[in-house]
Parts: C-alpha cells; sequence; structure tokens
C-alpha cells in the first residue's frame, strides 16, 4: 500500500510523489500509466490511486479516499527500551499489530549507552512506523513517547497511562498465569496497558512500582522467547 | 542455553564442544574454569553444565541433566514453502514457539525457484531449529517435513496429520473468524492443525481440497501482517 502525506498532495485530487515510496514502487510494480495502486492518507481513509503520469524521479497520482482505515488495537505497549538494532524491527511490528501507543521508558538493565543511539532519531523512527502502517495496510499512525528517567516515569505518568485500563506486567517469575488474568474479566474486558521489561528482566524494585500503581504481574508459559515473537504472542493473546 | 547432542559426549558426564556453539559462548559468556551454564541434551533433558577445561579451540564441560524441556505445543504447522530469505528466520520462530511438527508445501503461488534454494539444505534447516531450540531452552528438534505436490499432499499425506485433530485453514475472505472458531469448543479443544498459505493466499482449488478433507477457513483481522508475525499471532492466539 502506498502511504500519502499532505505534503504529497498537489491538489484535492492529485498527489506526487518521489524518493524511497517511488523506488520501491519500481522494485515490486510495473509502473504504467492508467495502473491503479491502493493507498491511504495518513491518519485519515484508505482508497486506490491511479499512475497519470512518471518519469524517474517523480510519479503524479489521481487519488480517491473512501474506505475506514483497520480498526486500531486497543492495548497501550510500555516496553523497556530495547537494544538498538531491534527497535526498528520491533516499532514495525507494533504498528502493523495496530497499537497506537507506545512508551519506551529506561529499566534498570537497559544499558546506558542505548539511549544515545542513532536509531531513536525522530525521522529512523517514523520511517519504520511508516513501513509498518504499509504493511497492515493502515493509515493512523502509532505514538511513540521516550521517557529516560524510570521513576518520573511509574510514579506520575502511569498512573494517568493507566486511567480506566487495566495493567499487565510481564514477570516470567510471577504465579499468575495470563490466562488465569484473562478468564478474571471474560466478557467486559478493560482496555490493557501491557510493560514488557528488558533483556533478563524488570529488577525487583520496578516490579514494586507498577505493582504499587496497580500493574498485575503476569508469566507467559516457559519458554525464552526473542522480543518480537514474544510481543506478538503477547498481543495476540490479550487482543483477540 | 548450550544444547549438547550424543556426538558431544566423551563419557557419561562430560562433554566436549568447538566451532559454532564455542565461538557463540565466548562471545556472549566470560569463560572460565569453573563457570556454570544451563545446558540442554538434544530430544532430552534441561541441566547444568560446567567448565572444566578449555582453550581456543575447544571447551570440556561437566555435564548434568535433571529437568524436563518445556511442553510442547499441540499445534501442527502446514505452511506453503516461504521465500528463500525467510525461512530460516520462519523455522527458528516456530521451533522457539515449541512447534515440534511442521510441513513446507507446495501452492500454486509458491514460485518454483524457492525448490531450488540451499536454503532448505538440510545442514541449513537443522542450524536454524538448534538455534530456535537454544532461544526457548527447550531440546526436543521439530520435525520438517517437505511436500513438493500440493495435490499428493493433501490428498494422501493431510488426512493423516489431521486424524483425532481440527484443521484450522488461514484464509482471508473466510467470513468465519478464528475467535468464533476457537470459541466452539472452548472447554475441550481438540489438538489443531493451523495451515496458512503462501504470500497472495490459497488459490480457490487448493481451500476446496482442505475443505473437502475437513479443514475449516477462518479470517484473522483485517491487517495485513508479516508471515513471521502472523505465524506468531496465530499460534498464541491458538495454543494459550
Amino acid at each position: 500500500m502506498l502511504l500519502l502525506h499532505p505534503d504529497d498532495m498537489i491538489n484535492e485530487t492529485q498527489a506526487q510523489i518521489s524518493g524511497r515510496r517511488l523506488k520501491h514502487l519500481v522494485q515490486t510494480h510495473q509502473i504504467t500509466v492508467g495502473k491503479i495502486l491502493s493507498a491511504g492518507f495518513i491518519d485519515g481513509l484508505l482508497g486506490t490511486s491511479q499512475i497519470l503520469k512518471h518519469d524517474n524521479k517523480k510519479l503524479l497520482l489521481d487519488v480517491s479516499f473512501t474506505q475506514e482505515a483497520p480498526k486500531a488495537s486497543p492495548i497501550t505497549v510500555i516496553l523497556a527500551l530495547p537494544r538498538p538494532k531491534s527497535i526498528g524491527r520491533i516499532l514495525q511490528s507494533l504498528t502493523s499489530l495496530g497499537i497506537k501507543s507506545i512508551h519506551l521508558i529506561n529499566s534498570f538493565r537497559v544499558e546506558k549507552s542505548f539511549w544515545q543511539s542513532t536509531h531513536l532519531n525522530k525521522e529512523v523512527i517514523q520511517k519504520e512506523l511508516y513501513l509498518g502502517l504499509e504493511q497492515a495496510r493502515d493509515t493512523l499512525l502509532p505514538k511513540v513517547h521516550f521517557h529516560r528517567g524510570f521513576r518520573p516515569f511509574v510514579e506520575d505518568l502511569a498512573p494517568k497511562v493507566i486511567e480506566n485500563k487495566r495493567g499487565l506486567l510481564a514477570h516470567p517469575y510471577s504465579q499468575q498465569s495470563l490466562k488465569s488474568l484473562l478468564y478474571q474479566q471474560q466478557d467486559l474486558r478493560p482496555q490493557e496497558v501491557l510493560a514488557v521489561g528488558p533483556e533478563g528482566g524488570w529488577i525487583d524494585y520496578e516490579i514494586q512500582k507498577f505493582q504499587e500503581i496497580g500493574f498485575f504481574p503476569f508469566c507467559f508459559g516457559e519458554r525464552v522467547l526473542k522480543l518480537e515473537t514474544a510481543l506478538t504472542a503477547l498481543i495476540s493473546r490479550i487482543q483477540f
């Protein structure tokens, strides 16, 4: 799917693209005048675009947006900052799953150097979110928030994040299984906030702080999964 | 986790390793005499290994296996052969999720060239399975079967694969949601066989053949997910 932005629009029904998206289109589609491609307007509707004109540097499209984007996931994700080389893939995959609110936070076991990575640059992050939207044929850009202090986050902000929601804290040593937590409120499920720790897990102090503001620790099977796999499995299990 | 094989054992309690696993250990751990590492014996138990002696080329370990491996997933996976560059990652991730039986099959939309890929070599596949086991701290190697003919597979073999099990066929255009299928037999769930098509989906003929032998088509949300994400989400939803 081709994701269009306000800057691409040259008038109400025509858009012009160049750069990465044009390059990607040329690699994956036959670009011929008249061809119709599925399209979406960022933070707006889905629809189609028809190629009007093209050369090596730009593509002129006639666009029409009529369809609602897929339903967003109601889950908010709180995640200890992953190692830089995984961040892009993880944000892309959360975006493709429809997550719209992501808090990347500090934790005792997050290496300090991770916060200096160029992978956290706004443009780099945004590109990954776009790729996730394009993958899932979605248009609504997730909001990604960074919190470099664990305590200010958990004391001041997290209570607002879980207001009217249920906080679920992934913690391998918990006695409570995710299954039993979800069955407790099977019929009238509140929206959920899922908090997942760093490699090696949350430390006791962090678990205690999350519990103080109402998070429920839960365990999820005996297997140690890659972060991306674990997040997908958890979100799928909670959401569907 | 260090996964040991019968060939590594030099007597009943001592093992010697070299090559990839030694290299990986040196990269991720401090290798000192006396150090204890978690270990597993392929197709056997979990336990510990203690470093007795080491040099650049080999490592001598005292091993003890006492603990059961994590429970296997009861799900059998049938998958249209993915594109070569994804096969490794997908097999690794299925293995880490505990899947023990995987059938990679032909389908109309699988490119013929995929079957010639070196990524299907036995050694290449086995390495990915080992990595998946090490990730999940599991020991039981999955069985991966290849079926280059769709019709012989679906007519002769698939009926045996779903015997006493329930066949679930991922099909985006189905009217039946996975949720409703799973709720139908919520209390007494049979084991499941999950069949997932190629990029672009199964063709009508293939869906019909699967249905003839008892598979239930289902849809799973409006989002288009990467194969690895989709498989993880489906398995998690069916299993937990």
